[in-house]
């Protein structure tokens, strides 16, 4: 394992105390590295909090701020935080608006999240994201993984509560998000846990894991390495099957490196997969290229399609600043 | 060699077509891929380009748009782009105030952007960027190499572009920071040019390249990877040893990972970075955290840091609307 770091057990909070200080003008870091939240919060208006296993950066960290999260609780590399963090993260920043948690369908976080919400003071929500159509259960998930499509909800929803909406209103938007938004991974590399030291599954030279989850766990099989394009008609096409019908539809066409392929394959991919989509009679509305929603040092990408509505797209485009995702703002 | 790609004869030109449809309400694209050009000029201002081989993105391409840069020449992968790419941006953004070139000093680069300047119509500067403090010569330069310091000179002088300033005063002010900042870089693994399909370099599973370049040039020495902290105070003591005395000046401190270094580690090495030039008595005013000057698939960072004082902090907050650094705008 080749890592810069100084020692497996202080990774995870040295790399949280480096990621405060450098965004100290939108973030702070909660107690015990428990939570990174908002350093201006606004009263009255719904508290939105995500979390999960680290590893996935800039995801959830880097979307706190102003037009997206409250605050999020960062597990341990790849697993979930604890019901703990997350009462400490709500307790910091729910004004009185009530506290909408924003999950990744995995078995650990929906288990923790909703022990949370539970535990809770005040009113609670949650919005499960399963916006992988790769598998419909995996290894670690009863139905459809959560995976890059969470970041379109978190934009989404984080703009509509910027507007003052009620935590009713926001749970069903974002519902309504996330049955809009599909995508599916292919994995050209493994990924390491710096706690375990070694990859998370072997691959041979010449091959990709089809359909693979943000954690590195398998797909919907194992094939022989194709070409970019071969590659994007089958994920576009495993998407778009899974919509009911997106012939004339406005969408979000979102590329998203897992971490180490480099930004030219992403935009060729993208180059793909728009291709694909317009064949099928999409308007592209609005695109989004890079490393948002990562799996360490992984190689490979996932497509992710968003339809976009009336109601959706100027929230998409609104204002949002934090350290992952800046615009308007 | 596993990349996302149809042909290594056309993963340049398409990741390009990607990139200009994704950017659309940014840039556009000259005819035969020659350039990436701003696509609304503001006529009187002196026109900014850069270029150089790609495989270095978002730079410079992803750094064309509002406070940076009005053209971007690719090259092929490492491989300068031609004169006759430069001569062809000239034309197309030059909107009468001269041309400002910034070059990373890369013996392939200085002799193409000196014959562009030679044959230009109308006048012409340059500046040349030579940040990297690891080595004097190296294997493609006459002294020191430009690195990730081209990010500040470009970001700096494009943001003075847009008030107005003529290219004699530009010219000034980007070698003036770029004499302010200096990097230096440690490579973890190689990286892969498609045209070759073979790593640039072997390096051992315990092994790193202490001063490496960004197409994976050897560096000071070849050393066994150390910890964060014992690699990051080595980095800091080049830089800081490099200026004359930096006790009690203002700097961006800016960590810049090569393509497939986790963002955790990223934030890991900024928080050893910044503590490290702290105890030198630099205060941190500006951080930027972030794959901006990568290398491919080459897991690593540098370490740049880049001195402010009254006049470049206002430049370096100014409005920036590009597809790889963006605020208020």
């Amino acid at each position: 394992m080749k890592k810069l770091m100084n020692a497996v057990e202080s990774i995870l909070t040295e790399s949280l105390d480096g990621f405060a200080a450098a965004h100290a003008d939108i973030v702070t870091l909660g107690p015990e590295h428990k939570f990174i939240r908002r350093r201006v919060l606004q009263p009255g208006k719904v508290a939105l909090i995500s979390g999960g296993g680290t590893g996935h950066e800039p995801l959830h960290a880097g979307f706190v701020g102003l037009g997206m999260l409250d605050a999020a609780c960062p597990g341990q590399v790849f697993t979930s935080p604890t019901p703990d963090q997350m009462l400490a993260a709500a307790e910091a920043v729910d004004t009185g608006a009530g506290v909408l948690y924003i999950v990744k369908n995995y078995e650990g976080d929906v288990m923790n999240f909703d022990m949370a919400s539970e535990m809770a003071a005040g009113p609670v929500e949650k919005v499960l994201v399963n916006d992988d159509v790769a598998v419909e259960d995996s290894l670690y998930t009863t139905g459809r993984r959560g995976v890059a499509g969470t970041l379109v909800v978190e934009k989404i929803v984080g703009a509509a509560a910027e507007q003052g909406r009620d935590l009713a209103a926001l749970k069903a938007l974002g519902d309504r998000v996330n049955r809009a938004t599909r995508s599916m991974g292919v994995a050209l590399t493994s990924c390491t846990v710096p706690a375990s030291g070694k990859p998370m599954f072997e691959i041979g030279a010449d091959e990709m894991e089809f359909g693979v989850g943000i954690h590195g766990e398998p797909g919907r099989r194992r094939d022989r390495l194709k070409s970019a394009d071969a590659i994007a008609e089958e994920m576009c096409a495993a998407i778009a099957t899974d919509f009911d019908d997106i012939s004339g539809k406005s969408a979000l066409l979102f590329i998203n490196g897992f971490g180490a392929t480099p930004s030219m394959e992403l935009y060729l991919m993208y180059n793909a997969a728009r291709r694909m989509f317009e064949t099928r009679g999409v308007k592209i509305a609005r695109s989004l290229v890079g490393n948002y929603v990562t799996s360490l040092d992984m190689a490979g990408c996932s497509i992710t399609l968003s339809l976009l509505d009336d109601e959706i797209l100027p929230l998409w485009d609104a204002p949002v600043h934090t350290a992952g995702l800046r615009w308007g703002a």
